[in-house]
């Protein structure tokens, strides 16, 4: 498997009310080939992550609609797997170059969610669940709720360790230009911020947020620039979309069998990551994948993140330096593309402030729903 | 390119008012498994061409829901292009195992339209339209009727002309009986049909449907069936999505450079296709491919659609034996695999009262909106 990233770039999250699901795109591009030596003219496919354009904004076929906007007749493709469409869309995008058929594709993971009413942006995303959840009532902060309960009533994690994720991922965060909240928090501030579904509180949660990310494949590397990024894994697993079917509430099963064939793919282990993008939807949802990633023991989680060992410049092991979800903002589309983004800005140098040193080898993880699908990537320089 | 297609199928096409999307698609994957010598355990990955799950049944996320629903822990994803998702995902299972990252993977289309208010479907499918034909109000029948006028200006076509197409269509599903409209006209009926965009009449229209199709592909072909059905070229190109954006409206950019391409791949030229399932959404649609898709000159197409030289036992090319959109039906998702499965059936000689005689090199051809997207694959035995 040799795919090599000439290219990547992330807009800033947030509230973007002011630009438009296309200017986020043409930005986002530009300045992702602008990184690359490559043209616009070279690109044959275009592989759009994205969930909510057409239940929010009534905007399908939205692979024709940005190769128009970026001046191609080439190939272009919306693909949706919920909060890990960008995920998903790198994957199809390694396939597309991996296939042969392509030599030079974009993956461009874009949404734009805050322009609509929070109650809607809500109902939207209960798209990503199963039914009885949805007649439940059961929106994904009670889901990850639920999850979170089980994990303290099964290992002993506590609030305190929750909340340990927060802050650390603020931390970063404020390291990072492009993050929504580039500030950091303590941990009392998420004890005591409000419960939004027991035992989750407002800063144990991600946010809403726009943004877009893009990077550029290509099986050619002749290039100028001389220390690429390279594709070493890219692997997809998927579980039971309800709780309630799933045989446990503690781990995710698609996460554990996406990693193990990434792992071995890749040829490494755990212990060989440097830098790690997980997808901390909410606090627990980074504890549970420590545990799922192997990264540390089962039911360890809670105390190997409340250790602080996974912050920038405290362990080998630095988890979410961009941010994460939480802080760094989560438009669902862009997620698992931006997580694509950190790791390459980390393994070229570049990632400024929030630079982890040496990283040599970096993992993503992305997640769709409570867990019903899990993507994950492995990178090396 | 050496990707076997194992087994193939299609529900009945209509208004399936009594079954759900979950049923479509395991009693399609049931068949298709059923008629390839491989069980569901063998599947990897799970690639679902559909539009508008989210638009108007707000559930997205239906890779993992399917794959759930068939007891499946694989890779699972949605590929979206409109009414070219069903061709973009079956591109997408293609990639899949020309990547080498799978061996056997499903790619399933399948759509739900008929439980749903006419308006409400007529204003969804304008998600794949450009943001000045919605604001407009132009629908995909105003879209199309403008192309019509075009090519009568242009070339003379007539409205005669595109009633034949029709006419064709419904003598080919007449022996179909997975046909949503499995019964023959006349020219006389279409011409006076009610107009619904003029020159477009009733019987020049696709209809609303449900249903689903699923293709079984692999790169290990050691089976004991031996007349293995293969596919030798996927090319996929777009063009602008609005047709104020584009250089004419006589002929679809994306489907003269999507099937170039796929020329090319294949080795062969539009003279080498025996049988081709073609995208006539409305009748006029099938005229320009014959054109696009270098069938006959530029210009030519009403001519050659009347003179009947591509009915069934007439020519040496059958167009649309499946009945084609316009009578077959057009679950939008569902049909650019059913394209595939029609071909698959001509090629492997089980396409019943509508066999093509000795048909060895089959094309499909489905284009999304009013021909943003084209997806042409081309098939041998």
């Amino acid at each position: 498997m040799k795919v090599a990233i000439l290219g990547a770039s992330t807009t800033k999250f947030g509230e973007l009310w002011n630009v438009s699901p296309r200017d986020l795109v043409s930005q986002v591009v530009k300045n992702t080939l602008d990184e690359s030596d490559r043209s616009i003219k070279e690109v044959q496919g275009v592989f759009v992550g994205n969930m909510l354009s057409g239940i929010l904004g009534q905007q399908e076929h939205i692979g024709a609609f940005f190769a128009e906007e970026l001046g191609l007749t080439c190939a272009g493709m919306k693909i949706e797997g919920a909060c890990s469409s960008g995920g998903l869309a790198m994957h199809t995008g390694i396939m597309a170059i991996l296939s042969g058929l392509y030599e030079t594709v974009l993956v461009v993971g874009v949404e734009k969610m805050t322009d609509y009413k929070p109650e809607e942006v809500a109902s939207a995303l209960m798209g990503a669940g199963s039914d009885g959840e949805r007649e439940a009532g059961a929106t994904f902060p009670a889901l990850y709720a639920m999850m979170a309960r089980a994990h303290m009533d099964a290992y002993g994690t506590t609030e305190s360790d929750m909340a340990h994720v927060s802050v650390k991922n603020h931390f970063h965060a404020s390291l990072n230009s492009n993050a929504q909240f580039p500030f950091t928090i303590t941990v009392e501030q998420v004890l005591h911020s409000p419960k939004i579904s027991s035992p989750l509180k407002l800063l144990d949660c991600s946010p809403i947020s726009d943004g877009a990310s893009a990077v550029l494949l290509s099986s050619n590397n002749s290039s100028t620039a001389k220390n690429h990024v390279y594709v070493e894994a890219s692997s997809v697993a998927t579980d039971a979309l309800g709780l309630a079917q799933r045989k446990s509430l503690t781990s995710l099963q698609s996460t554990i069998f996406a990693s193990k064939k990434a792992y071995s793919m890749a040829g490494v282990g755990p212990h060989d990551i440097d830098v790690a993008e997980v997808h901390d939807c909410f606090s627990i949802a980074e504890i549970i994948a420590m545990e799922d990633l192997g990264f540390c023991a089962v039911g360890a989680g809670g105390a190997y993140v409340s250790s602080g060992c996974t912050r920038l410049g405290k362990g080998s092991l630095a988890i979410n330096t961009s941010g994460g979800l939480k802080a760094c903002g989560h438009p669902v589309g862009a997620t698992g593309v931006k997580q694509i983004v950190e790791v390459y800005q980390q393994l070229k140098g570049s990632a400024g402030k929030k630079q982890v040193r040496e990283a040599k080898v970096g993992l993503t993880h992305n997640v769709g729903g409570s867990g019903a699908t899990a993507v994950v990537h492995i990178l090396k320089k």
